[in-house]
């Protein structure tokens, strides 16, 4: 998927709207573990209810792989299902993966080709030739841990060198020598509030995925004026807050309306700062 | 597994070596493809020869993710032999894993109770919550990444803050304050030569695994000048100069005598450092 495609879908949608298919086994509605594939049918009922106010679905990969082969079977069944069913919302999947070049190959190979995601997360710690083989792939992301949404972001995250540059700084700009803002994208956790405006200092025109509003207790206010751009330039996921909203049979109906609420907030956020 | 138990396995057998299972369908001997669980099949015959001159193995999860649910299934059969087989050796998913705490405790539940690995690698960048539950199961361990074995590495690990202190430096010292030498270990290149000398500096009794041995072009008489402390302290990986050490039916015998071949200039290293 192209940047002009996911900003027409945002202007189309009044949404920058992410929604996190982090689906734990432990939470779903008990009726469901009736079912061949509890997490499946789970994420089709979230996905058919909120498609319209979304235009990324992002599944944590640590909640698939905690279910072993039947986990991993959930997920591809669950990309396939959005790619043929809703082929226009962009599909992120959240690994936060980074290994050796041959590595990072496989782990590319594996997002890219056989699950058919558009994007996946990818960590900067062991640097270029880490993140490179996932850069192979035409109309295909990257999106590089920048600025976390965790408390322990502030460990190293905030690092100074001897210029007074912060390390998430330094991930910023050395990795814009390795693809342009049409092959990746940021995370920037919505905790962090004014810092947007420092990132918007050395990417202005890339897109970020803002973790961290709702459960983690970001502002979608701050977050879009200090981090939206001309063309938005931002996809705020929010996870638990809509997929747990409600624990029994409606749950479907409970995620909708948190993502309707969070769609009019939206429009309102691209209504002003747009 | 203990750090004693890890020792004591060293001393019995004279090695300090792991071999890294990155099996590679396309590199396997053809022959192999014919049977039901290929990559297993390779594996197995690769640790039945190998097992009684090392002391650790690493499947390295790309590898086995890139076959998806099939891959899945090789890896979780591939520790269950390990620990039924050759219960004192020690397992460990090269996963590189790290996220917010939620997502970390999936992860963790992955690797510790599904799979039964005795220990992860993890990624820094997210700092302190993102390891801290991979740290709550006993007699498991995280490994974290400090200084890597490829070029990226000097993208980021090398930063220096305003006391001159360098990143991995930083990583080294502040994750000290998170868990012991009873429960951590770091990985740290063997390409990174005399850097070890820095490493052993903050972190003098801690188990390093080191990859880069072999094809990557490291040093093991550097690594083990540098490196080695009283309990030897290195769990040195090979993966490709082993596991493809013949590209035909005979790849055990191969790998076997690679293997036997490095246990020996380990034996070496551990009269001349230890």
């Amino acid at each position: 998927m192209t940047k002009k495609e996911i900003f027409e879908q945002i202007q189309k949608k009044k949404s920058f709207l992410c929604v996190g298919l982090d689906t734990d086994i432990d939470k779903i509605p008990a009726y469901l573990l009736e079912k061949d594939d509890p997490i499946y049918s789970f994420n089709k009922e979230i996905i058919d209810r909120t498609a319209h106010y979304c235009v990324a679905y992002k599944p944590n990969l640590a909640f698939y792989e905690s279910q072993g082969i039947k986990g991993w079977l959930s997920f591809e069944k669950t990309v396939a299902y959005i790619n043929q069913r809703y082929p226009e919302i962009f599909v992120i999947a959240d690994a936060k993966r980074g290994d050796i070049g041959n590595t990072s190959e496989m782990y590319a190979q594996t997002f890219f080709e056989e699950a058919k995601v558009d994007a996946v997360t990818v960590a900067p710690y062991m640097g270029e030739d880490s993140v490179g083989p996932f850069l192979n792939y035409k109309n295909k992301w990257v999106i590089l841990l920048a600025l976390t949404s965790n408390k322990g972001s502030s460990d190293f995250q905030f690092i100074k060198d001897e210029n007074g540059e912060r390390l998430f700084e330094k991930v910023l700009k050395t990795s814009q020598t390795w693809a342009n803002d049409e092959q990746m994208m940021y995370v920037v956790g919505a905790t962090q509030g004014r810092l947007f405006e420092d990132v918007r200092k050395i990417a202005p025109n890339h897109f970020l995925l803002v973790p961290g509003v709702g459960a983690q207790g970001g502002s979608l206010e701050e977050v879009c004026k200090y981090g939206m751009n001309k063309e938005c330039g931002l996809l705020v996921n929010s996870s638990r807050a809509i997929i747990y909203a409600s624990s029994s049979e409606d749950f479907g109906q409970a995620a909708e309306a948190e993502a309707s609420k969070l769609q009019k907030e939206m429009k309102i956020m691209l209504d002003t700062y747009l």
